[in-house]
């Protein structure tokens, strides 16, 4: 061995190879605001983070013991590459209706909604590949896809001129958060729902259905999922279309579980699993039977009740605040579900990135509208969760941002 | 919504855009092989998985269940990009020595060790960069790299005139399996450890050590890691130099949770944390959790003396089997540790792909080493796996093997 030799002293070596060209173009906002949040006594508005009070501790803490007593051979093994069958039943049966037959082949197990992106974008993107997307865009998302080097086609369904067939056609698929989209809590309505499903039949393109808050409304009726209206459009056997959801169960149960799910055709499934494989193998199997016996002991409908009235009075808490203070300086509308309010400054020569600084050093986090434009230009609107502050911390938070709005000087 | 409306009939709409151009060469071997095992009767002795007899279930349901009950806010919640800081803590306090100075800063914890494998290439791999790679090659590395559709430089360290200088320079990456290789079964000596050690310093290429194996000797005293051997050559602060050192728990205690872990100098683990930020955001923080208390209770201690009980017995138990059916066909060398043998026919006009359809025919399954050379074309040997069947099993499946060389023909 080596320790009784004395040590040289430290080589100036040749340097080590470059890193892979994307890394140089890396946003580390996220992890920015990640490490901004450890700061004691900031509030942190940022992110999208659940609130810990509403995880069912003491039953998930019976479930897990009993996924690995009970079910060794799900739990502790190499679960296969597309997921525990009893998870992916579960999934199939969850998402099926009278117009979307769906099977277990319908169904892929993720390590979170995170690696749904990253698998979308291994089986799709050729370095440069076209991406359609819903803008304002997630920002993982953008990460996710950030190695491939896409380009990208912006559109917004709530504009009047929105053409989805030109949206989506030539694309190698159409990204949209259509509940409480992420960043800005809007839904996408049922005629553009709609409008984007024929276009997907009619283009070819995938389109794909990212849906982290549709179990979030908080106000009115689900409106039916993009995936649903696709099956209606087909009859016969199980789901074969062009749409691809993910789920998960992160904003539904706790996201420490890392379960996440695609739903698509059996076509599309193959795919992402041989991606899978490379990527990590197979999804915790711990996890996933955790997932299933929280399924099968009604978690979903007794937590989901306790979610929504804390979040429902947190978001109003919010509004009340911002209405009280900001709004003189931003417009926004007031989200039916999701996590998010998204603001936009009246004056166009508001620059966020900026007030995200200034905001800092008043002792808040918002999140800037540049790292939600996967072209970096805009400057003009802020994205505020909700879920993790009590109504009284909102409301701290959003008179230490308009201490920061004034420190700006605009008017 | 649509439920009343009648259903039209299927559309023959536009084609689907194509996958990415790597999908097209992917190898499926390991999917079939994960199929065969579920045929009834089949001895598998393809694959590389653990005897589940050897985990300790009922000590991991408890701490399954008080990962959740005691610490919610790691097992629940998003745990940092990087780990569990407790996790970290206690990977680098073990891998650390008196050559080999380790913190926190030098631990990424990955979702089982091919996370590790698939970060490793998303940092390092532009499209068709070089890597250089021990011959043969782990299967689930070319996998995770295949999508960056890199190019190869193989070597062979137990060969008399290998050049570690010649065999690094110039690559992004050189990949190694030092302890039990797999598929060979082999381990890179002392000395040859030592020059790849001095190559990667002269070179300035990153030198990847996969240790999935380094905990299972059967036989003799553990030699020192490359990483600890690239330590000595440091003097001063936390590892620094080009080792990058990959390990995982599912061969430890159980695959199932999918903790896997890299060390590596500070500006590595930053960069594999921004890579891992765009592929899963994070390790489930159960799994994570449920580890940290796993070392803490001395879980590790306990549950090894057992497998290499185990283990050792059932090579032993090949070993002898293919002495007694096969050696009139195949040489191999009986491993040290690990879990696999390699066995090289002695007719260099074998063709282990067609093997492996008699071996399926006559009810066993092993691996032929085509899906080992990144470049397809070795066709002359097999793995065989002794960790997963008893000793009567993997008798039974050498008989099975040698009805399958009897039907191939060759002398």
């Amino acid at each position: 061995m080596t320790a009784q030799q004395p040590k040289p002293q430290p080589e100036v070596g040749p340097s080590r190879p470059a890193f892979a060209i994307w890394l140089g173009g890396t946003n580390e906002i996220t992890r920015m605001f990640l490490a901004a949040g450890k700061v004691p006594g900031l509030i942190n508005m940022a992110g999208g983070l659940p609130e810990p009070d509403t995880y069912p501790v003491k039953e998930l803490a019976e479930i897990a013991e009993r996924a690995v007593s009970k079910y060794p051979q799900d739990s502790l093994n190499y679960p296969p590459i597309e997921g525990l069958p009893d998870l992916r039943d579960r999934l199939a049966a969850r998402f099926s209706n009278a117009d979307l037959k769906l099977s277990r082949e319908n169904v892929l197990v993720t390590s979170g909604g995170m690696q749904a992106l990253d698998l979308i974008g291994k089986v799709l993107l050729n370095e440069g590949a076209l991406i359609a997307a819903q803008s304002p865009t997630y920002l993982g998302a953008v990460d996710a896809w950030r190695p491939r080097r896409p380009s990208y086609r912006l559109f917004s369904p709530e504009k009047n001129d929105f053409d989805p067939v030109a949206a989506l056609t030539g694309a190698q698929f159409a990204y949209t958060v259509p509940n409480f989209s992420n960043p800005t809590g809007r839904l996408v309505g049922l005629a553009r729902r709609q409008e984007l499903v024929d276009a997907a039949h009619q283009s070819g393109t995938w389109l794909v259905e990212d849906d982290p808050y549709g179990a979030l409304y908080y106000d009115g009726t689900p409106l039916p999922r993009m995936i649903t209206l696709s099956g209606a459009k087909q009859s016969g056997a199980i789901y074969d279309g062009p749409l691809v959801y993910m789920g998960t169960f992160s904003k539904e149960i706790a996201p420490g579980f890392r379960i996440g799910w695609v739903i698509a055709s059996p076509e599309m499934i193959g795919a992402l699993t041989i991606a899978k494989q490379g990527s990590d193998m197979c999804t915790s199997g711990l996890s996933q039977r955790v997932a299933v016996d929280a399924l099968d002991a009604g978690l979903l409908e007794r937590t989901l009740p306790v979610i929504l009235d804390v979040y429902r009075h947190r978001r109003d808490a919010l509004c009340a605040a911002m209405e009280e203070h900001l709004s003189q300086w931003f417009d926004w509308e007031k989200p039916v579900g999701g996590m998010f309010v998204w603001a936009t400054a009246k004056n166009p020569a508001m620059d966020t990135d900026k007030l995200l600084s200034e905001a800092l050093k008043a002792g808040v986090c918002v999140s800037p509208s540049s790292v939600f434009d996967p072209h970096g230009e805009d400057r003009r609107s802020i994205r505020i969760n909700f879920t993790l502050n009590t109504p009284d911390r909102l409301a701290e938070g959003i008179r230490r941002l308009a201490t920061a709005v004034k420190a700006i000087g605009l008017d």
